[in-house]
Order: C-alpha cells, then structure tokens, then sequence
C-alpha cells in the first residue's frame, strides 16, 4: 500500500537532492522530488558550455531518465514557493500542494551579486544553464559586434574587452577557457580583426587567486593564466559600471562591454521566504543531524544548508552536498525505523580548477599538483563523473576530441523571438 | 587590389547563399555575405532537433567556420531591411551600409500562416532554429502539465493531444518523429500517465499526404503513419483554434494543447520590402539567367526565386537552391570577363521524407522506394550530407546511436529569464 508509505518531498534536483532521491529508491517512502527545471545540470562543467565547447545536453539530463525506473519516486516540475511547516505542505507556484511527513530542502544557490543592482542589471552569471547560454550568446555577440565596428572604422576594443570578476574556481576556470576561446577562434575566422585587440581581464578584490585553495596553487594559476594572455588583477575590486565601461577600486576605468560576475553565490531566494534560522551568510541553520533547527523532520543540506566542517562552513560545493543529501537520507530512514539518527561528518574530497588545456591546479588529501599533471588528473575525474552521469561514449569522445584541437563547435547565437519559457498558450 | 575587385554581396547563408559563396571563393571578385544569425542551419534535419533527437549544434554550423581561410569571402552579422537598386546600397537594421556591383538575393522562407492571425499567435512554426526549440520546449512542457494535471486529478488529455497541420514532408517527418519522442519517452518515464491518452493528429486539406510526392508514396506514408498511431485527417482544414481547442472544417472540435503548422513556407519579408515583380506565390520573377527582372547585376534564387521547371515554380528545396547558387555564382563571373550568361536548368535530385525507424519514402528519378528501403537510403543520403556538412565522426555515431535505441537525450526545457536575444547593454 504505498499511500501508508512515509511521505518524503525533497526540494531541489541538485547534486544534493538527487544523490537523497537516488539513496530513497526502493527503500520503504513515497518520494516527490521537486524541481523548476525538467533536468539535473552537471554544474562543474557549466564554464564549457559557456564557452561554446559543450553542448547544454551533454551536462544536462532529464531528471525522469536519470530516474527511470525508480518506483517510489516520483518527479514534479514546480517552482517551489514557500513551506507551511505546522500543516507539514510544501507550496509550489502553480498552486501545487505537496505535503509530507519528512522534507529535505535542497534548493542550491544562485549568483550573489551582493546588492549592486548596477553589476546585476548589467554583468553575466554563470551558476544555471540560461545564464551560461545568455553569457556565450554575449561572448559570441561581441565577436560579431567588434567586426562589425571594424567595418565602419569604428574602435572593436571595447567589444573584445572581457572582464571576469571573481578569482574562484569559476572566474579562473572561465577566464581561462574564454581565453582559448577567442584567442583560438579569432585569428582563424575573424580576419578583420586584430587579435592584439582582445584583452581578458581576472579580477579578485582578495590578494590572491583561489582563495580557498593552498597558496602555491593560487600563485600557479595566476601564473598559467598569465602565460594564456589573461591579465590578472588582485586586490582591486569593481566599484561601478556603466554599459560601456567597468571602474575598478584603484580608480582604473576599462572600457569594456563584457562583465561576468563570478564573485560568489548565495543560497536560493527560498531560503528567505521561509521561517528558518539563517546564519550570517545566509544558509539554513541545521544540527549536526542535518536537521533545520527546530523542525525535527525537515532537512537542509547542500548549498542552502549551514552544515560546519572544523568549525568553517563547508564550501558551497558539489560533493558535500552529495554526502549530506546521503546522510539526510539514511537518518529519514532511520528516523522512520523509530532508530537513532547519525551526525553527519563531512570529509573533503579535495578541489580542482582548470586553467586550460594542459593546466590545472588540484589539491587532494595532502596531495598538491599543478600544471600538466593537475590537468590530466582533473581530466580523469571529470571523465570519470561524467561517464558516471551520462554513459554516452560518443558524447565524450566528441568532446575529447574538440578539447584536444581547440575546436569550439557549439557557436550559434540562438536568437529567440521571445522567451523560450514564454507560452503563447 | 582588393578594392579594385568587383563587389558581390549575398544576402542569406542558407543553402543557396552559401552555395554561391562557396563557388565565388578564390575567384576575383570580393564577396559579403550577410545573415541575421552567425550560423548555417541544416533544415532537413530541423525536425530532429525539434523531437529532441539532435542539439542544436548538430545540425548548425558558424558560416565564419565554413569559411575559415577563404579571403575574398567576409561575413556580415546583420539583417537586410531593404535596397537600394538605384544607387546599388544594400541596407541592414543596424545602419550599416553594404555597396555592391553584383547582388544576390538568397533571403530564404519563413512559416506561412495564410493570414490566419489566430493561428500564427497560437500555432508553433518548424522553419528556423528559435522555433525548433521554442517546439520542444513546448512538447516537452506539455508532458509535464499533463503529470501535473494528473497528479491533482484533472485531465492530462488535452496536454497530450498534438495536431500537426500540414502534410508535406516537414509535417509528415514531424509527426513521425514526435510519435517516437511521445510513445517511446512517456511509457518509460512518466509512470503517472496513461500511454493510451496519447494522441497524435495529422491533418491536411487536401485529399492525401505529400501531394509534391507520386501517389503511391503518400499513400505509403499514411499507413506507416497509422501503424506507428498517428491518426491521418486528410481533406479537411483546421478552421479555428482557441487556446485550448483545434476546430476541423468537418466541424470536429478537439481539445489540444499543441498545434504544430507545418502547412507551407513563404518568401523572406525582404521580399515584400524591395521594388521588385513577384509571382503569384510571392517569389521575386527572374529570367532564365536567374536575374531579378530589370535589374541586370541582382540575381535571385532559392526559395525567394521563381525560377521554373516544366512550367511550374521550382520547389522551396535545398538542392534546388544549391544549383541556382552555384549558377548565379558562375554567371557573375561571366558577366565580370565579358562573356555571355548561361541559362539556369534545374536537374532534380528527387525527393524523400522520413516517417520513423525503418520508414520513409523516396522518389529518385523514375526509381520510386518506401518502407525499410527507402529509409536505408533516407540514412545514407542525410549521413553523406552531414558528413560533408560537420565532418564530425563523434556527432554521427551519438546520432544514430541514439536514433536506433530509441532515446531522446536532448530534453531540457530550458527556461529563459529573457529572450536570449537581448542585450543588457
């Protein structure tokens, strides 16, 4: 009788929430897996898309594939708007009402643009899948709008400006893949152009590259990105913008019509709309269960989630959240099981970021690469997730093939009519 | 002397424009070819990317990287508004202004509605990439819908009831096509709908399907149309259409949420904005030459042209598009040495339409093929086509890979937060 079942709805198709959906298959619950979009999104290589080396398919997968089979979970394609936790029912836009008897939020993070409306009105994100296609759409735009300033004497410099704020693993991995590129593409197919015309710029309010990496490795990918023509600006932080220009924080005005706004995320908007403590960077207060304080049987984990790891918050990333969505989901069950829950522990996998080809810096356990060898093993990992995730050969070898020869096949600027969300009906 | 070279402007990158671009390239002439989007689209395989077969970039290719390394050829971003035959001035939206002493008019088709308003505000188009997606993303909405509608106990029918208009090969390849991403895609990932809610309507007003085919073929395509549950309507026109109904002229009235116009293509609207004669049908008239009638130094061809054979209006086709623009290419250069100009004469190549796997139809000469033959030789002529056309070994063997076991990897509804279009500067 599956409607005796223990109801679980889990917000968000994230690494968290499906990693939670996929250790509740076959186990005695009636999952709902809630998600705005019909797909799960491999974020790690979000920049490649935005750089016209991927397609959105190949790190974008509907989340009922992922999940065919699956009996006891069921997905709904819903934009989720608040919790009403006495009465245990989770509201969607549509009017949608999912109740439970155990919720896990995992609704992830969105970009932060820390309240300049100036920057979020004018600059790119790169944290979903419309953001990456609006920002290779804009790069590719640029490439057309400078040959076309070209054409009419006019100066194509401010269109092959390209400012990338933020010197995380996103700001250095974009940086350094819009490098290869326009660098690679220009000469080729754009002979009206002078490649001595393009300027990429890094810039990090912060003294250094990947702040949460070993300082070694922030120095070598400065270094790497340096040698790739990126100009890398630490220290100075983007204080204005204009559409045509960008003033940085030491007075410096580039004029430049490409801003994309790496800086940081902050949890999603749902986080706000619902009555949960909040600790001071915004994410869900949780117990070491991974319980919302105060809720004994709602869970938060992920990026929303305030989960702790040696007295910091653990980063904002996609591997913790796939170990607490399996922890939130082992201590629901044994919640259920009338069995005491488990603290959640944390344990770092490392992290990784990408220069280019041949380059990447990785820290793993004790263990610091950089160079070639950092990219070959950032190569194998993602080679790795991404089999794991898609197991489509031809797929991979594709891309393999592409990277290999710097080949950016996937360059058409889509021109919709209208919103592709819209409906006419 | 580049300057001193004869300037020969293109208007379109379809399959005529590119085909005289291509002939013109290293010939002494200095060629512009301009196009709204930065890409080549395959259409015949359009109606793949709309059933979720194909990616975008699978069928589409940047004209730039077409042409990397050809020097007389530049490529112009830009939408033609009008001309200027008197003071020969091609002008685009953007105010840039284009000289020529030959021009080649190759602006391509749009969707034809008929005047039916109602129809165009509601209807889905199949003619360019924007609408191909928009489709998709239409489908694979309405699948979702019909969960959710099921989910709150209301009828999920109308959400799959999809009435494709027009029998020609795009409506009939569509049809098919959609029948495989509905039936092959719903019973495996959509355990809350009911298979045989599905229906599929192919609606034509005249008394049979691909009436541009000989008889046999069509009425082979019907039944293999009906075996994979498609019903066929023939004989009878939509006449009216609310948000949420389809009305026949034989007075049905259907509650669909989807109507798909595949019913016929017009002439690019550059065509009704320049001075120029036009055929019943809307085609610009040109002489046997492929000039545009009084105009000595414009030529016209492809789908805006109304070039004859055996006295009737050459289809809207690509072959024939592709020998009009390596004719008008070669009379160009005729006409710069001096030399008089050659008769345009159409071979035709024959014709095919793909039902589904293992069926299509094919006319070849006097050699008329259907079912699991012709649809051999559909897969051999598109795979020698696209292979001339990517070159991309890894794109083929995902593509049929995926084609023969059924899947359907490229679902992402992918929701805009503004029409990718738009530009923040």
């Amino acid at each position: 009788m599956e409607a005796a079942l223990p109801r679980v709805v889990i917000i968000g198709a994230g690494f968290g929430g499906l990693a939670c959906a996929r250790r509740l298959a076959n186990q005695p619950v009636a999952v709902a897996l809630v998600d705005q979009n019909n797909f799960h999104l491999f974020t790690p290589l979000l920049y490649q898309v935005a750089s016209s080396l991927l397609n959105p398919s190949d790190i974008a997968q509907p989340v009922r594939t992922i999940l065919r089979g699956v009996k006891n979970v069921r997905f709904v394609q819903a934009c989720v708007t608040g919790v009403d936790f006495a009465g245990c029912v989770v509201h969607t836009e549509d009017g949608t009402e999912l109740p439970y008897d155990y919720l896990v939020i995992a609704a992830g993070s969105t970009t932060n643009y820390f309240g300049q409306k100036a920057v979020e009105a004018r600059a790119e994100g790169l944290k979903d899948l419309p953001e990456a296609l609006g920002l290779r759409n804009h790069i590719l735009r640029c490439l057309e709008e400078a040959a076309s300033a070209a054409g009419r004497g006019a100066d194509p410099r401010p269109w092959l400006t390209f400012v990338v704020v933020g010197a995380g693993p996103t700001g250095v991995e974009y940086a350094g893949a819009l490098s290869e590129l326009v660098r690679g593409v220009l000469p080729r197919e754009y002979p009206e152009l002078d490649k001595n015309g393009v300027r990429l710029v890094l810039a990090e309010g912060l003294e250094r590259l990947l702040p949460a990496f070993p300082e070694g490795l922030g120095a070598s990918a400065a270094r790497e990105l340096v040698e790739r023509g990126v100009e890398v600006r630490t220290g100075r932080r983007v204080v204005d913008v204009t559409p045509e220009t960008v003033t940085f924080s030491d007075g410096d005005v580039l004029p430049a019509r490409t801003l994309v706004w790496a800086a940081g995320v902050r949890p999603s908007d749902l986080v706000g709309a619902i009555e949960v403590g909040r600790s001071r960077s915004g994410r869900i207060e949780i117990d070491s269960a991974l319980r919302v304080k105060g809720h004994s049987k709602v869970f938060a984990i992920g990026d929303v989630a305030a989960a702790e790891h040696e007295g910091r918050e653990i980063p904002m990333l996609s591997s913790p959240a796939m170990q607490e969505g399996r922890a939130a989901a082992d201590n629901i069950l044994r919640a259920i099981a009338g069995r005491p829950l488990r603290l959640f522990r944390y344990r770092s996998r490392g992290s990784m970021a990408t220069i280019g080809k041949g380059a990447a810096v990785a820290k793993i356990g004790p263990l610091k690469v950089s160079g070639f060898v950092g990219w070959v093993l950032w190569l194998a990992v993602h080679l790795y997730f991404l089999i794991g995730f898609r197991n489509r050969f031809a797929v991979l070898v594709g891309w393999a093939w592409n990277y290999m020869r710097s080949d950016r096949p996937v360059r058409m600027l889509v021109r919709a009519r209208e919103p592709l969300d819209s409906d006419k009906r």
